[in-house]
């Protein structure tokens, strides 16, 4: 979705400058600080800002630019760009955090899934691992196979490394979740603001938890894994902290807030945002490892609860299916079976009926008048439809 | 510490009331607010609530009985009781937030511990461990012993238990991160006030975060053990959030904070901290595990590396010693022949002197008349200071 988000974004009215660039810098900044800080405690700690601020830095912005065009949006439609020029730090320091707050998720949630790579590079607990030995590098990995107790491929990486490089994953998200909340406590907003938008941050950590909760209990099967748990995790985890917060930060920080509205999109970020997750099951599942980056078969042989699976698990193909799946030990040649039995036994297109089925019903909730959400509003929701539409081609 | 603590508090002066009930009310409350949201998303996450309730609640209390009875010292000393009253709400939100602060911080440190246990009962990921088998209980656990890949000592437990488990005290963790935050940013002081306050918060927690970076480094062995790096882990661990963070929050609360206090402070805090921490060591190293509450030999068998070990590393006996530390099989018998050679070999002795160090150079801290600091603030801190020697004996 990013790089035709990046070039079909809206063009923010001419009063407001909402380039994304604005965030970029706040978020070199803030690194640099961190890291200049950090200098002064001890060279772990500093190297482990440096880490995670080269992964930080490459990241897409796709939730503040979603909060920016969003905010743009709002504020032409509404003719109040002064009052949107005087709000643009605070939109700015906003979409940083929103952004921050996604890469303390991705660091907790790569502990949670024992992931070394993510997008083809190491991620920071890969990278910790790959490091080179520490003193106690040569400790043996138990036998047993490719997952160590705690459920995760452990690879050839020493148990102390691996221990060490979770605890600075864990740790440096504890780090942006603050981080998140600072710039949440200090912008520059009216009180009524403030306590919106913490109001609504609390909101997106406390369903984002639950979310990545089930995730992680579908997969260790402390969850029953049936259709609709899977599509209300998929929901709790990704789509209100990916879509409906930065859309109805965007709303009151545009001075465009109100119970209706943010109704209307509480409902549309979670129809997009489901819909965008069950997208990404799909790409993961079926798509090419070369453009999603992510390992191909992982989520298969993770045992990764998607709808994809939820789907097979209702069909005669699963006992065909339930072997291979997250045993750990899936090669390309088994994967690929497990791929065609997917699509043979319907669950690829069940879950194309699910996407359709959130976009039918954003459809309906963009179409209800009154919601009092502003035309131009409309637009830009559906304009991102229509490229997550573009998506599963 | 505690009992005594409680015991000779000081008094508040009579126009505020400046009880501990306020903030076991508000952490009820709060709870009971969480586990009712809970209940409307999943089963497993009202469950997670109700076991994080039903173990913080029992918590003694020791920072925000800090914040507390300091602020009531200052409030008596400056004689402004009227504006301190105002302030009380604020004091009790702050108490509160620096208890989930503890709360929090504790969830991770088990998580980086591997610990099922905390003063002798299971902690929040031993009650989930323990809890009954999920569908993948019967999963087996690898040869290999007590201790698993990710330097845990895994038990009995079943590795999806231990992983859905760990990943359970994480998010936890994360929530009541949050909720300090929360805390700090909507409590009702002037702007320059929550300013310090956040300013502080976000102090307490970097200095936190990178003690428990070393803590886990020393362990693991990623980074060098010598007694100044393992002196300052204690103080950024444990002294920072524990000290600190209450004195110099009563400060600021009570309107009494000046750069040369805030120094002050921060150096009794460390001072007061540190001797603190040494005396942890000592007693979970020499004391009676029924009266501390851990495992005996725990901190023997999982390898941590306190100051006692740092100073036996210098002498002739650590080869002696070596072998059984972090063997992760260390059993009574040979526990108490490494207490008695770490006894022999001085290490003890040299602790007790580093505590009596720092008891030094808080005397001096405070006899500094430049600092400000009210003759009130210095006796609640002299006094803190004897409790903790009386802890010795």
């Amino acid at each position: 979705m990013t790089e035709q988000h990046q070039a079909t974004a809206l063009r923010p009215t001419e009063a407001v400058e909402f380039s994304i660039d604005r965030v970029q810098a706040r978020l070199e900044e803030f690194f640099a600080n961190r890291i200049r800080e950090a200098e002064a405690y001890h060279p772990a700690y500093a190297h482990l800002w440096k880490l995670c601020s080269e992964r930080t830095l490459g990241g897409k912005r796709i939730r503040p630019r979603l909060l920016l065009d969003f905010a743009a949006a709002l504020g032409a439609e509404t003719e109040s760009n002064e009052t949107l020029a005087a709000s643009v730090e605070a939109i700015v320091d906003i979409a940083t955090a929103v952004e921050l707050l996604h890469a303390s998720f991705l660091l907790h949630d790569d502990v949670f899934d024992g992931d070394l790579v993510r997008r083809g590079t190491p991620n920071l607990i890969g990278a910790l691992v790959n490091e080179g030995a520490g003193p106690l590098e040569q400790a043996a990995v138990g036998p047993g196979g490719a997952h160590d107790s705690a459920g995760t491929p452990s690879g050839s990486a020493a148990p102390n490394r691996l221990h060490w490089a979770r605890t600075c994953g864990i740790l440096m998200g504890d780090l942006l979740l603050a981080e998140v909340h600072q710039l949440f406590a200090r912008t520059h907003v009216a009180d009524a603001q403030r306590t919106q938008l913490l109001d609504l941050l609390a909101h997106a950590i406390t369903e984002s938890v639950v979310g990545e909760q089930l995730d992680v209990g579908l997969e260790d099967g402390t969850v029953a894994a049936d259709t609709a748990t899977v599509l209300e995790m998929c929901r709790l985890k990704t789509a209100t902290y990916t879509f409906e917060l930065p859309l109805r930060a965007a709303a009151i920080l545009a001075g465009s807030s109100s119970p209706a509205i943010d109704a209307a999109l509480a409902a549309a970020g979670a129809h997009l945002g489901l819909a965008f997750q069950l997208q990404d099951d799909l790409l993961s599942t079926f798509g090419d490892p070369e453009v999603h980056g992510k390992d191909a078969y992982s989520d298969l042989r993770e045992g990764k609860e998607t709808a994809v699976i939820a789907a097979a698990r209702m069909t005669a193909a699963w006992p065909q299916i339930e072997p291979s799946f997250g045993s750990g030990r899936l090669d390309a040649a088994e994967g690929a079976r497990v791929q065609e039995l997917l699509r043979e036994c319907g669950a690829e297109r069940f879950v194309r009926g699910l996407i359709d089925d959130q976009m039918r019903a954003l459809h309906e909730t963009l179409a209800d008048a009154t919601s009092g959400l502003p035309d131009r509003a409309r637009q830009t929701l559906l304009a991102l439809a229509d490229r997550l539409d573009g998506r599963r081609s």
